[in-house]
């Protein structure tokens, strides 16, 4: 057998990925790989137990063709995710799939300590037993604001200037850290696991402590000169408005429409400013305007309108075809979707077509936990150590038993036990 | 010799293209091909006579590497430019040079009459002597407004709606036709020929008689889902503004800040806002500022907070490194850019690492024909007919002399004459 070039494994790997189950047709489509190599890296990652035939396809024409499956039990992931009110952390499989998870809540207005989030990824660790722990290969973490190419992270919410994160953690874990700012991660986590599967153009708007956007342009993660692109929260959308923002401008997108501030300017209305954003939550703001109370109704309406008004930049200036919202949005689709569509319609000229659909994101709350996965196992393949550690299992020579796949695929499932269990041979 | 693929000519050629001059090791490294096959298909393209050796580079270890170029007159194209104020035409060489050109003025307010073009490219195809006449390849075209998948173009200054451009010039003109969107247009000419060439995160920006960005994110040019990213012109800058676009929309960015607003907003100022656009020019308004008069600078005061408003928000969404302007600018960037700046900045927040450079475009007021040169030239290296007619040019087995140097390179220049004439062995 000649041999396999770690770009095919790369390659074969990725869209089976994405694609979960596929023919080697189908692989050899996606990858634009020939077809001989396809097939020498398929029996190599079979023979490994990397991937396991989860049934037989018969085409109209009589041919059987293998439905191929990565092997998820391969390796495990570390996810952390730091965006939002609470500081999250899971163990996922090499899919994404959260074997278990914890959160902390955050302390606001104290800078998050870096020795929180190394104990928590020891915790994680910890809950293996011995035979499970050399399958985790690195930890993913989703983290608010921006990098710099020293790997120092500044995020104003999170009280943090240069903070060498990557450094810090680098120094204090034993495996290989990829860190991915929160917006891509979630655009990322949307394309690979939810609701952008097959989107080309779609943007992730990020609506909860803070307000960013993670887009796939052309197929492509936006990315930005110095990896900077989609720090939306900072736009000034109202050049007249006083609300201060804590980057220390005025009248910032996030300033008015991110979930404290959107409770902020509720409770002023209710004549209650001092009690801070502690007694109410936004899904009580949420709650407020199902209730038709004006002043939920009024605070929404504004939101609405510097939202509606920043999406339909993106809109003329990107051309995406899907927006993707995630974060507590999710707590009021009801009152504020409608809303927040009629203003975006608002600034797109007639006859333009601009719009795009949009959608509450399929992930809730895990999305930050992943995406962080998916960037984790993303980069492990692009890393030749990693992916020589994927291409080796421990159970490595097991077999993997076939499936029985569901009625509906046209299918001819194997006679054998119905989870992708791994048993020896 | 072993078959030369098609996919190695067109990186090659692309590569040089783009490079102008380079040794076999530069192709090597820009294209990624293997070593081998850009030897086959340098060698190729050298018995073809579609490029040629123009000197020697001696390098520090006394190893010689020949420095290759494209011949620039295996081909020619026509280009046609329908944005701006004039009716533009250009044959052009290979790599976009222009041979000679024209331009009529539109009638503004009348709907564009394609026969008009095609009556264009006809003149520009009948200057042309019969030894000639084949080395034209196609019809590069470069259009305001936007495209359906029917080849159909909406554009508002042009008074086209759905008007089926493609299809028509297809039945008039004998040879491809590849149209392109002037923003598009625009920075693709910028990044091949201008002063984007090593930028992957630039924006041009067009203001003259309409307003539009083309953009290259991540090194690639930005298309969005129905190839209508870039519309920048139609965003609502100013929601409260009364000033009435084209589009039907008001506060629109274009309604503000294009050359025929700007001179529209002075006019209003000095009292004659029924004399029209005809009677006074944006250079003059340009030089008005430049003596200080107080409706001028009241008049670019307002558009430079609207323009920089927009531009931050393309900083804070995109992170570009690089802005181009292009069009009337060039008449006023002393009283005009440093404005500009300021306003821009305003809106960064402090320490967020957004800000980018501004230039002037350096291509003038050719930059739409030299972009539609250049797009058709892309679009036929990934034609097969075109790509063939290209390496086979009518001077085929002909051989190109070497050329002498400038001094400043250091080579070891060829003793024969010093343009790159094409002469007989």
């Amino acid at each position: 057998m000649p041999k396999v070039s770690s770009q095919w494994l790369q390659s074969v790997l990725g869209k089976l990925y994405h694609g979960r189950a596929m023919t080697r047709s189908a692989i050899v489509r996606a990858t634009s790989l020939n077809p001989a190599s396809v097939s020498h890296a398929l029996q190599f990652l079979l023979n490994r137990g990397v991937i396991f035939k989860m049934g037989t396809l018969r085409s109209t024409g009589g041919r059987r063709r293998d439905l191929l499956r990565l092997n998820a039990e391969v390796g495990f992931f570390v996810a952390v995710d730091l965006e939002g009110t609470r500081l999250r952390f899971a163990l996922t499989n090499l899919v994404g799939d959260i074997r278990y998870r914890w959160a902390e809540d955050l302390d606001f207005g104290q800078p998050l300590k870096v020795d929180r989030i190394v104990n928590g990824i020891s915790t994680v660790l910890g809950n293996l037993d011995s035979s499970e722990r050399p399958r985790v290969l690195a930890v993913g973490l989703s983290y608010p604001g921006f990098i710099d190419g020293a790997g120092r992270i500044t995020a104003i919410n999170q009280g943090w200037h240069r903070m060498p994160l990557l450094a810090q953690l680098r120094k204090a874990v034993d495996l290989p850290v990829f860190l991915q700012q929160a917006g891509r991660n979630c655009i990322l986590a949307e394309r690979w696991l939810g609701v952008a599967k097959n989107s080309n153009n779609c943007i992730y708007l990020i609506l909860g402590s803070g307000v960013g956007i993670g887009g796939f342009v052309d197929g492509k993660l936006l990315d930005g000169s110095n990896r900077m692109a989609g720090e939306f929260g900072h736009i000034t959308i109202d050049p007249d408005a006083k609300d201060r923002c804590n980057c220390g401008k005025r009248g910032c997108l996030e300033a008015i429409v991110s979930s404290p501030n959107i409770v902020r300017q509720y409770l002023a209305k209710m004549d209650s400013p001092g009690n801070g954003a502690a007694s109410c939550s936004v899904a009580e703001v949420f709650a407020a305007a199902r209730r038709r109370d004006s002043a939920a109704m009024e605070v929404l309406d504004r939101v609405c309108k510097c939202l509606g008004l920043a999406l339909s930049h993106v809109a003329m200036l990107l051309n995406p075809e899907l927006l993707v919202l995630g974060g507590d949005i999710a707590y009021g689709e009801d009152v504020f979707l409608p809303r927040l569509k009629e203003q975006v319609r608002r600034h797109i000229p007639a006859g333009f077509p601009h719009s795009f659909e949009i959608k509450l994101s399929s992930l809730g709350l895990d999305i930050g936990l992943k995406g962080a996965a998916s960037f984790a196992f993303l980069n492990s393949l692009r890393d030749p150590a990693l992916l020589g550690r994927i291409c080796t299992p421990p159970f490595s020579g097991m077999h993997v038993t076939e499936m029985k796949l569901p009625a509906r695929t046209r299918t001819k499932a194997a006679a054998k036990p119905a989870s992708p269990a791994v048993t020896r041979d």
